[in-house]
């Protein structure tokens, strides 16, 4: 009997495990849509679609209160253990990370309320290409999220340089322009904060990454280097 | 006798709270340190202080881990409920929040190796005011999160605006600049990410202040505006 009650409390524990994780992967989905959005109004010059990733950014603000709200609601009733615990701990730190992502989508946006012209148009082009890197970056972080991944989660994790060095690449490129063109300073710190985001973007993609790889193996792998991550292994 | 038992578990328990918020309040002193001494290495242009300050990150970063570590233990031996787990909860986010702090903190020192001259002088001026500014709203914030205090949580949320006009006036200060003698872009740019990082640790405390408001109040006041938090009064 008492077997009985606790396989029913499992499972219902179980069901909303996979109820706040799949909430967690819907806000993926919007904050991925709304980095997409975002690269779009930008490549194409569209302030009306710019203004409406802006808008949107309070339902990905809303979705991280309730899912942290339930994360906290799971610990105290629940009172998880082992792997339960640390599943509930990742999710709640991958939502804060979600959630700068979707903030820095909307910074990203703002690009097209200066309107670039002419020479600037390949600015526009390398940051669009850039965007879509970091925007590929992030679909695979969230897959590895899905499907909590080790091994998918270490080799997005490092992939990162390659973002880094696009990153600065094009930096050194802004500069170079506004040194030839004074005039077009203000534009040009537009695309910088742009790029900026985008690169702030690629971190907490490898945020997330930590926290699946803190999951899977149990241990905080912040502020250690992909080397040490294999001797996780 | 039961109840002694009781008592001498709440009374090792409340131990433990009592030493993390100790630990949280030692790292709290350290990240002021590092940032003090960052601000400190730009005024007087002093290279090997700059070096100091990122050398010493590393111990940032093992607090963070360890007080993380420690906060995951206690929610998994001591299964806390109401305002105890918003305690835990709080600490575990606000640690977050001090060690991107630290991090800031470094970038800050990196202007050092840009031997900024003559007329950008004034430039580095402007920018230690803003500097010791976010270094006394640092300062209020943890005072605040020493004492668990509402209302002074309020009172410095509020005031980074303050923090941000200053940061855009120098802002604007710094893109004409640049644009009156683009020769000194690379330099100038330093600075401008200085600021950037400056103006980063104000919204981290305004978060950590968030954290204090949710530890007292029970309520996230994420994405609220102040005027909202006083109708939780």
């Amino acid at each position: 009997m008492e077997h009985n009650i606790n396989k029913h409390i499992s499972g219902r524990f179980n069901q909303e495990l996979e109820n706040v994780r799949n909430h967690v992967l819907s806000m993926g989905g919007l904050v991925e849509q709304q980095l997409s959005s975002a690269l779009d109004a930008v490549s194409t010059n569209d302030a009306e679609l710019a203004e409406k990733v802006r808008k949107n950014d309070y339902k990905v603000n809303a979705m991280e209160v309730s899912i942290d709200e339930e994360c906290t609601r799971i610990i105290a009733r629940r009172q998880p253990a082992a792997s339960d615990l640390r599943l509930v701990i990742a999710i709640a730190k991958t939502i804060a990370d979600l959630e700068r992502i979707g903030d820095e989508s909307g910074k990203i946006a703002n690009v097209t309320l200066e309107s670039l012209s002419g020479e600037h148009k390949d600015l526009l082009s390398n940051l669009d290409n850039l965007g879509r890197h970091v925007l590929t970056f992030l679909q695979a972080t969230l897959d590895a999220f899905t499907r909590m991944d080790y091994d998918a989660a270490v080799k997005v994790h490092k992939s990162d340089d390659k973002i880094d060095r696009e990153y600065e690449a094009l930096m050194r490129q802004l500069m170079t322009y506004m040194m030839e063109d004074p005039r077009s300073i203000p534009q040009i710190m537009s695309v910088i904060w742009s790029a900026r985001a985008l690169e702030r973007i690629g971190d907490r993609c490898q945020n997330i990454c930590e926290y699946i790889i803190y999951f899977v193996k149990g241990k905080v792998v912040r502020h250690t280097t992909p080397e040490d991550f294999e001797s996780l292994s």
